[in-house]
């Protein structure tokens, strides 16, 4: 798939999951994606858990995740990313941690577009039961989820068709300034 | 450019831009690449500060970016991608506009390398000498900075070629975890 198709059809479709299988080579292929993200100072602060199988996501849904996501139990794979800013670069005061982590997994949902794959991103989960269920450290965060399945329709398109149609994104002219922060020109 | 030829492409590349103008419609089309990242809650909170031409190029480089990272004033655009906390939405008690604006340039980055044009993501910079020389309001972080440049060779792949055969990433094995933090399986 071409770039700007992925970056245009990439969108959050948690309804339209398949619970066929996922191969292992493409959840490889997406981590892989991942990896290949810039990060501060090289730092790659990124790290995932790949939950698989029908018990092990259950167990993860049911423990952390609100009644409006349950729905993502059908997805046969469930990735949480997750960051620890011990591992981030700190930058003249800045902490990049979560930054990086945004830009890896863009990479991630991207390359799961590229195959056909659906995702859906999500923040909002009770983040101590996650850990807990996942055993990951305290001083590690878990930041977003998503499902890694195949659609339930007969291609991304058409999973994604109404989705896209609905999308609502302000302009870039709302959001770029030129020059200075305020100053904004019609034709950009 | 096909979408995985775009993510292994992307590459940091200051060293290696031509002065000569990039096309409005180029800028436009990398900022439109932006916004169609998710963000928690369709919140948006990416800004950009887009400074264009030699003077204002020199003056923002001479104010807020280190010696090592005076080589960008070649560059006829630099975008400054800015969050503000508040526009950004808090879920379960986690802030999500560091790790949306890192999405949203990844898809940026991700754009540019598709038009062949060359960027560097650069977080060391002065924030309060930059958010002065580009009025950019207290409360909001500059977060980081690109050059947007044609490469100053023949093509986009001879800039990148030695940058790619440096790169230095972990592997997916060592930075992924299968159904509980710490776990990992070999073949994956």
């Amino acid at each position: 798939m071409q770039t700007m198709d992925a970056i245009r059809k990439r969108c959050s479709l948690k309804t339209h999951l398949s619970s066929r299988p996922v191969d292992a080579e493409d959840v490889q292929a997406v981590l892989h994606a991942a990896t290949l993200a810039p990060s501060a100072r090289n730092t790659q602060p990124w790290r995932f858990v790949v939950v698989q199988g029908k018990e092990a996501v259950d167990s993860l849904v049911d423990a952390a995740f609100s009644e409006k996501s349950a729905v993502i139990r059908e997805a046969p794979v469930i990735i949480v990313a997750c960051s620890r800013p011990a591992d981030g670069a700190t930058v003249e005061g800045r902490e990049y941690y979560l930054y990086d982590l945004g830009s890896a997994v863009q990479n991630l949902l991207l390359a799961a577009t590229d195959r056909g794959l659906v995702t859906h991103l999500i923040a909002s989960f009770d983040e101590d039961a996650l850990k807990r269920e996942l055993r990951i450290p305290e001083d590690v965060r878990a930041v977003v989820a998503t499902p890694l399945a195949h659609p339930s329709t007969a291609s991304y398109d058409e999973a994604a068709e109404e989705r896209l149609r609905e999308r609502s994104r302000m302009d870039v002219s709302e959001l770029t300034f030129h020059d200075v922060w305020g100053k904004r020109i019609g034709h950009m």
